[in-house]
C-alpha cells in the first residue's frame, strides 16, 4: 500500500452544492462562503457557474460572486462554462479555470442535452480553444462514470472514450464523477486503471457522491490507485436530484477527516471547515449531513468528553 | 488486491442497536425484527443481552425474545453475557453463542466498570469456562480498539494485549470494535496486521461505527487485510452515546451494498433488509440513517427512474 503524500481537495459546495437549492441563496452568503473556504486553505474552489439563468436560476449571480470575493493567492477559482457565452462570462470574471463536461452514458446525454456523447463534447471545442487561447486552466468532467440513472450500467470503455475526447480538447485535469453515487471500490479501481492509460493519473480527480454511503470507501480505493485530487462539498451540500431525500456530494469534513487519519496533507484546516459547514447549513436551512462535522460539533458541545 | 470470496455479516441491530433506546421496544417488535433478519439470510444475529435490567432496561426481555423467535437452521443467535448469571440465562435460552468483552483503553475500563482491563477480562474466566463446558460458541469483543472517548489514542499493542487475553479464555471469534467511530483505514490495517499475529485472521471481525463517516472505508481496508466477518446494524440502529445526535453502528444496508458491488457473497438479501430497516425505524420512531437504504427506497418510489 503506497498512498499519496498530499492531495488537492476541490471544494465544490458553492457551485455543485448550491445549484439545486430552490430558495435563492443571497450573493453575500455565497461570497462569504467562498471567502471562508479560501481562508480555510482550499487550493481550488468551484465558485460559480456561467450558465443561462433560465436553466439554473440559483447561479444567476456568478459575475457578482466572482467580483465580490477576496482572491487568495494560490487558490484556483473554477467556474462551469457550458458554452461560449459562459466562457466570455468566465473571462470577464477573471476565473482561473473553466469546467466543461460530458456524460459517459449515452442515455444520460440524450435525455439531458438531447445529443450523443460525441456531439456534446464536439460542441465544447470552441469553448476549449478560447479557454486555452486566453491562458485559462481547462477541466473536463465525466459524469455518470460509475453508473447512470437511466441506463444503469456504464462500461469502463465508455469512460475511457470520454476521457480521451476531453484530453483531445486540451483538458489539464479530468474528473471521474460518480454523479449518482452508485459506485463501489472495485469498479472505481478498474476505471482508474483503464483511464490512466490515456490520461496522466496525477491529473485525474475523483468526484464521488455519497448517495449509497460508498464515497469514502471509493476515495480510499482511489488513493490506492494513486489518485491525488478529490472533490467534496462542505456539509455535504447538494442533494441527489435522481433520488429525493438521498444524499449527494460527499461531505468535505468527512474527506478531510479521512486524509488526516491517513497522514495525507491537504493544506486545509478541518476545524474551520466544520464551522463553515454549520454556517452554510443554517444559511440555506438544511441539515448538515457531514458525519464527521456533526460528530465534531457534538463533541465540542459536550463538556464530559476530554477527547 | 485480493479480497475474500465471501464474508459473514453479523447483524447486531436487535442488541447493540436497540439497547440505548429510551422508549421500551415491545418484545413482539424485537421478535419480529430477529425473525425477519433471519429470513433475509443472516448467518449470525446478536439477538439479546442477559444483563441486569437495572443497567439496561431495554434488554430486560431477552429470555422472552429468545423463546419467541423462530430459529432458522444455520443461523447463530448470539447474546451478551456480562457475568455468570447472564451465562445461566443464555444457557436457559438456548443461545448459540455468548459474547464477553473488554476495552483496549484503561481509561474506558476504569470509568465504565471501575477496574483495569486485565481485571475485567479475568472476571470473565468463569463465564468463558462455563460457556465452553456447555458447548457454546464464545465471542470476545475488544471495545475502543481504534480510539477512546476518554483517553483519545489507544496503542496497537494495547489491542493486541486484550486480543491475547480473550484468546487465552478460549474465544472462537474476536471483534475489533471501533466503539466511537474515530478510526481510519491506516490504523485499521495496522491493528489487523498486529492482531493477526496472535489470533487467526479468519476468526477476527470488524465492528465499525460510522460516527465520522469512516466505517465503509475501514471495512474496505479490512477486506484488503483479509478480514471476513463484519458487524452491522440495520438502518444504522443505535446512536453514539458519546456524541449526541451523531451516528453509531454502520448501517447493514450500506455494508451489503458494498459487498454486492465488490462481488463478495453475503448470503443476505439486500432488498429484504431495506424493508426491515423501514419497519424498525418506524417502530422505534427514528430516522433511517442508512444511505443505501434511503437511496433504494427513494428510487423505488420514483416512477421516473428505470435503474
Amino acid at each position: 500500500m503506497s498512498l499519496p503524500r498530499a492531495v488537492k481537495i476541490v471544494e465544490v459546495g458553492p457551485r455543485d452544492g448550491l445549484q439545486n437549492e430552490k430558495q435563492f441563496v443571497s450573493t453575500s452568503v455565497k461570497i462569504e462562503l467562498v471567502d471562508r473556504l479560501s481562508a480555510a486553505g482550499f487550493a481550488n474552489i468551484e465558485a460559480a457557474s456561467f450558465v443561462s439563468p433560465k436553466w439554473v436560476p440559483q447561479m444567476a449571480d456568478g459575475a457578482q460572486v466572482m467580483a465580490g470575493i477576496a482572491r487568495r493567492a494560490g487558490t484556483i477559482y473554477s467556474v462551469l462554462t457550458p458554452n461560449l457565452k459562459g466562457l466570455e462570462g468566465a473571462l470577464a470574471a477573471k476565473a482561473d479555470e473553466v469546467v466543461i463536461f460530458g456524460a459517459a452514458s449515452e442515455a444520460f446525454s440524450e435525455r439531458n442535452i438531447n445529443c450523443s456523447i460525441a456531439q456534446s463534447i464536439e460542441r465544447f471545442e470552441p469553448v476549449a480553444r478560447a479557454a486555452k487561447d486566453n491562458g485559462l486552466r481547462l477541466r473536463g468532467s465525466v459524469s455518470c462514470a460509475l453508473g447512470c440513472p437511466y441506463q444503469g450500467e456504464v462500461s469502463v470503455s465508455a469512460v475511457v472514450d470520454v476521457v480521451q475526447r476531453l484530453a483531445d480538447l486540451g483538458c489539464d485535469e479530468i474528473d471521474i464523477a460518480d454523479t449518482i453515487g452508485v459506485g463501489t471500490p472495485k469498479r472505481t479501481r478498474e476505471v482508474y486503471t483503464a483511464v490512466s492509460k490515456v490520461f496522466p493519473r496525477e491529473r485525474l480527480s475523483g468526484h464521488f457522491h455519497d448517495t449509497y454511503g460508498q464515497a469514502l470507501a471509493n476515495i480510499y480505493a482511489s488513493l490506492l490507485e494513486g489518485i491525488e485530487i478529490f472533490h467534496a462539498s462542505v456539509a455535504g451540500l447538494g442533494g441527489c436530484p435522481y433520488a429525493k431525500g438521498a444524499t449527494g456530494n460527499v461531505a468535505t469534513e468527512d474527506v478531510l477527516y479521512l486524509m488526516n487519519g491517513l497522514g495525507i496533507e491537504t493544506g486545509v484546516d478541518l476545524a474551520q471547515v466544520v464551522a463553515i459547514g454549520e454556517f452554510i447549513s443554517t444559511a440555506v436551512g438544511r441539515p448538515n449531513v457531514s458525519r464527521a462535522g456533526r460528530a465534531l460539533l457534538a463533541k465540542a458541545k459536550s463538556t464530559d468528553e476530554p477527547q
